[in-house]
C-alpha cells in the first residue's frame, strides 16, 4: 500500500485517544513496570512519544521544506523522554501527548502538502536521503511500534499468571524489536 | 507480578474503548487488509474477540465453578469469527464487542469471587488442569495479544512506505507469533 497523506493523518489522529483509553487510571502495577533492566514501561513510552512530537516529526518536515537535502536532521535523542516524565503523572503525559499531537496535526494540515511535495528529499543523519512521504509514513508506524511495545510490556506483567496458556499467547512470544 | 482480579478487570474494561478509539472510521485500507495469505485483518480480529466473549471466557469460568476438573472445556473455535463478521461493518463489530464485554464483566463482578476460589481448577482440552486465576489472567493477555497483532497488521500496510526507516521500526521486525 502506497503512502497516502490522509490515511496517515487518520491514524495519527487516533493514537492519543487509543492510548488514553487503554492506559488512563490503569493500576500502576501495569503502567509503571517494564520488561526488566533498562527496558521501558508504558509510562516511559508516553514520555518518548511526547519527546518525538516536540523534536522529531514536524521539525523535520519543516527542515525538508526549507532546506531539502542540504541540512541534515538533528539526531533524535532516545533518552529525551527522561526530561518529559520527571515529576509527571501518566494522566499528565497523556494530556500532553494529545495536546502536542493535535497542534502538530493542525500545522501539518495547514501546510496543505501537494502530492509532488511529498517526494521532496531531506537528509537523515544515519539513513541518508529520505523523502517527506517516508518521514510522514514513519510517524504513523512509529505510533504503531509503540502501541505494539506497550501491549507487550503490559502482557509481560502476567507472564507467570497465565500458567500453561503462555504458549498460546502470541504477545508473550515476542522478545521485542524496538530500539526501545 | 501475581494475578490480581481487580487489575485484570481494569484492563478488560479498557480494551473495547481502546480498539474503538484506534479503529472506528479508520480508512478501510488500514482495517480490512491483512498480512497476506490466511492472516487476519483488524476487522477479523474484532470478530474473533466477539466470538471469544460469547464462547470462551465466561462460559469457562462457569464450568470451573460448577464442575471443577470433571468437565473439560469445549475446544475454542479459531474459525468462529467467520460467522461474527458476516455482513457486519467494523463499527457494528466494535459496538458488539463493547456490549458483550460489558455484560461479561458485569457477570464476573456479580460472582464476587473470593481469593480461594481463584485457585479452583478446571480442565482444558489440550493444556490439562488450569486454575480459575490462570483463565482470568489469560483473558486479559489475550486482549493484549490481539492489540499487539492489530498494531502489527496496520503497520504492515506501510512496510514499503517508510522507506529506509523500516529497520528502526520494531513493529516491522515482528514476524508475528499469534496462532492468529
Amino acid at each position: 500500500m502506497e503512502h497516502n497523506l490522509q490515511h496517515t493523518i487518520s491514524l495519527l489522529t487516533r493514537t492519543p485517544a487509543a492510548l488514553d483509553a487503554l492506559l488512563r487510571d490503569l493500576p500502576e502495577t501495569w503502567t509503571l513496570r517494564n520488561e526488566g533492566e533498562n527496558s521501558w514501561s508504558a509510562f516511559d513510552v508516553a514520555g518518548h512519544l511526547i519527546h518525538a512530537e516536540r523534536t522529531d516529526w514536524m521539525p523535520r518536515v519543516r527542515i525538508v521544506l526549507q532546506f531539502g537535502e542540504t541540512q541534515t536532521f538533528e539526531p533524535f535523542d532516545r533518552g529525551g523522554h527522561a526530561r518529559e516524565i520527571q515529576g509527571k503523572s501518566l494522566g499528565q503525559l497523556l494530556d500532553e501527548f494529545a495536546r502536542l499531537r493535535s497542534e502538530n496535526l493542525g500545522q501539518l494540515r495547514a501546510l496543505n502538502l501537494r502530492q509532488e511535495e511529498l517526494a521532496l528529499r531531506g537528509r537523515h543523519p544515519a539513513l541518508g536521503v529520505v523523502t517527506l512521504s517516508e518521514l510522514l509514513a514513519t510517524w504513523a508506524v512509529h505510533d504503531l511500534t509503540h502501541l505494539h511495545q506497550i501491549s507487550r510490556v503490559l502482557a509481560h506483567q502476567y507472564r507467570e499468571a497465565v500458567g500453561p496458556w503462555s504458549g498460546y499467547l502470541g504477545v508473550l512470544q515476542c522478545a521485542g524489536h524496538s530500539s526501545p
